[in-house]
């Protein structure tokens, strides 16, 4: 992409609604623009990072099993009024009259429809498991929206729901997620702590969050620092073997929020040294809760013994906008972000820091065709801004490799290679230059 | 996909309140379901298409220059004041009040929003030309909404916005979207007609549908029957050179609809034997308004002479989620849908005939692997189900092939390959069937 055609307007001052890193640098990098009170609009460059983590979400799910469709955003109030939480679900649901007069709502989350879906379609127990899920807008209207994207009103989450025909089923589908998740979130570079937790309005009996560390962390945590070093189960994990002794490693250490958060048992479970109480942001949220909708909405199916019984069910969501600010408070400095290359709107910025020079001009071109075609990703600064701009544009955008073209580098058969990450810096021909973008690329992308 | 692992509720009897092919066909094949008038759930097997659909719109989008981004689905009431549209909208629109009695909308269209965030972030004729497009769920609240997807309520709108210094560029904008246009919908297999048109609520003096012919098409249009023998644009089209003359050819032809038809013209113009009068399915809307919105939004730049002006704009759409239906109006029989290759939600059926039986089984198993090894997306049909249901099944979802595979084939060393467009079928041996099937679904795909 070319920087002249794309559309990433920086700001120079940092908003000063803005509390936390990743807000600020979402509105000072041009990746997004707050519409109303907690609701955004994504900029290219923000969008980028958003399909990015989408399409990191899809491919865990699919690999566990997971079916992909879509429910609308809007709902009638009165698949609700089924489960009983119509009027449970209090001002956070955003409730609306069409124009006849009908009461619908913008969905916080879809249990209800899935629920309805399922009992419309499933009959025996011979066509369970089924696990299915989509990528939506979701509507809560919060009180007091803040930090970005991080707790927004309008906001992207993908939630998946299970349905089996008894318990044993239900904890194999929520272990599979429970791998699901550990293995989304590492591949966005993000170590993900799944931790005990209250089911709040959900209900069930059987949850886990999955919290990243961050000082800017909404809540409370509590865990053991040998859950930090445990690696993400491998992208060769079966997911129609037994998951059980996978999940015990994991549950076997001490993690919990403040709701579930014993601390007597903390102090007699973790080492002292090894006790972390510290700041967390949820990423993912996992839900066994059995017949909870199933029953009061009759979604029955018929069982071996000819018998009907309410499916066994859970529910699953990843919070994929939140995402984008909870990667960032993981990965900036004050200069500005440093994707991870998974999540990176694009792998390498190219800086042509004479355009108008026949020779940089003819270089970057060159380098631009070759990156794009092995599939890498580049953002060409084509655009008359001065180096110091063009620099400091880079680094607060934070692609994770810059390279830098000029005149005089050029005379002397060299350019630059800028690692985001550490600042790293090579001063290598062009031809090398090129190669270990494409090599460094390509293994940070291998899943 | 394992079908028994996927979920694909099909309907026996057809539903009565659907008077369409289309609507019919995607109630039967388990495609959508209705969640409230108008309203759909996308099951796995719609979503697919859906999302085909979608990228094929984003690849032509990308090629054409537009840069993708997101707007959110709730926006404020104060923005569509600012254009003077909120009033004049009606009763379409959806109004919603939030928690804090703010005026806010589900948005029906992005004109507004879109001109908002252009004025923040550009300033001068040097940042221009821009496109800027996304791809998001609309609202509108119809009357009577009805057949299908063709005129839901809630639906999936692709929607670009082009700015530019001048009228000249505007109409180079303009001419852009039109190639990508005529591209875009002859990738799915359909011959779209470009037509003079009404500008409606949109307002602008420049205006052309893009009509696909259809019975059950919703206007009358009338054109000019050499109009449907022209070839789309090539992918090798520069889009950055003169398209005027690509244009012309097309707009040197009758087409009209009803709104813009001139009975005499039409006479004048075309041949009697040429003279078509029809009915058509409005796929895309492409229009140029100048400064409509700008003007009062107040979006301007600052030219080359050092004065201000609102910046000439044009916004272009293309109906998503209708084109599911649309696409199958063109393309189904009385046994079902009959995909093109580029939409088909999986290129292959997988048919085999008796499961549990040790050579079938095998012989499926391998040419599961193999076809999808190679990319070709595959419906695996291992369920107990008798033949005759698999069969009618297959029709039903239309998938472009079918690769049909039993025991007593085996035994002949055959299995049948059979082309869902027009019946052909080949008795061939497993390995020169997976051939030809990767064959023709890598040529199908060819763009």
């Amino acid at each position: 992409m070319r920087l002249s055609r794309f559309y990433l307007p920086l700001l120079k001052e940092t908003p000063s609604e803005a509390q936390i890193a990743s807000h600020q640098l979402m509105l000072r990098a041009g990746m997004v623009r707050q519409e109303s009170a907690g609701i955004y609009a994504w900029l290219p460059l923000g969008y980028r990072v958003l399909k990015k983590i989408e399409q990191i979400v899809r491919e865990e799910q699919n690999r566990a099993g997971a079916v992909e469709m879509l429910m609308p955003t809007i709902q009638s109030a009165e698949l609700w009024r089924e489960s009983g939480r119509y009027e449970a679900y209090g001002k956070e649901m955003l409730r609306i009259k069409d124009r006849a007069d009908r009461e619908m709502l913008f969905g916080p989350t879809n249990e209800e429809m899935i629920t309805e879906i399922f009992r419309a379609g499933v009959r025996s127990y011979k066509d369970l498991p089924k696990m299915l899920y989509h990528i939506q807008w979701k509507f809560r209207d919060e009180v007091r929206p803040r930090f970005g994207v991080m707790r927004g009103r309008e906001f992207l989450m993908k939630d998946t729901y299970s349905f089996d025909a008894d318990q044993a089923g239900a904890r194999n589908s929520y272990n599979k997620m429970f791998v699901a998740y550990l293995r989304t979130f590492a591949r966005m570079g993000l170590t993900s702590i799944p931790m005990r937790a209250d089911t709040g309005p959900i209900g069930g009996d059987l949850s886990h969050e999955f919290i990243i560390l961050a000082d800017t962390g909404e809540s409370a945590v509590f865990c053991d620092r040998k859950l930090l070093e445990l690696d993400a189960p491998g992208a060769d994990t079966d997911f129609d073997s037994d998951l059980q002794p996978m999940i015990d490693r994991y549950t076997s250490y001490y993690a919990a929020t403040e709701e579930k958060h014993d601390a007597a048992e903390f102090d007699k479970a973790v080492a002292e040294s090894d006790r972390i109480s510290a700041r967390g942001i949820e990423v993912g949220h996992i839900f066994y809760f059995g017949d909870k909708y199933s029953k009061p909405m009759k979604a029955v199916v018929t069982g071996a013994d000819g018998k009907d019984r309410p499916v066994e069910m859970g529910s699953y969501g990843v919070g994929v906008s939140r995402l984008v600010g909870a990667i960032i408070e993981a990965y900036h400095d004050d200069a500005g972000c440093k994707w991870p290359a998974p999540v990176a709107p694009f792998h390498v910025g190219l800086i042509n820091l004479k355009v108008g020079d026949a020779a940089a001009d003819e270089a970057s071109i060159r380098a631009y065709a070759a990156l794009e075609d092995a599939g890498v990703e580049v953002l060409y600064d084509d655009t008359p801004a001065r180096p110091g701009e063009k620099f400091a544009r880079m680094d607060l955008i934070g692609l994770p490799h810059q390279l830098i073209i000029g005149p005089r580098g050029l005379a002397a058969g060299k350019v630059e290679v800028k690692r985001r990450a550490d600042g790293h810096r090579d001063e290598i021909a062009l031809g090398a230059a090129i190669d270990m973008l494409k090599r460094d690329v390509a293994s940070a992308l291998k899943v």
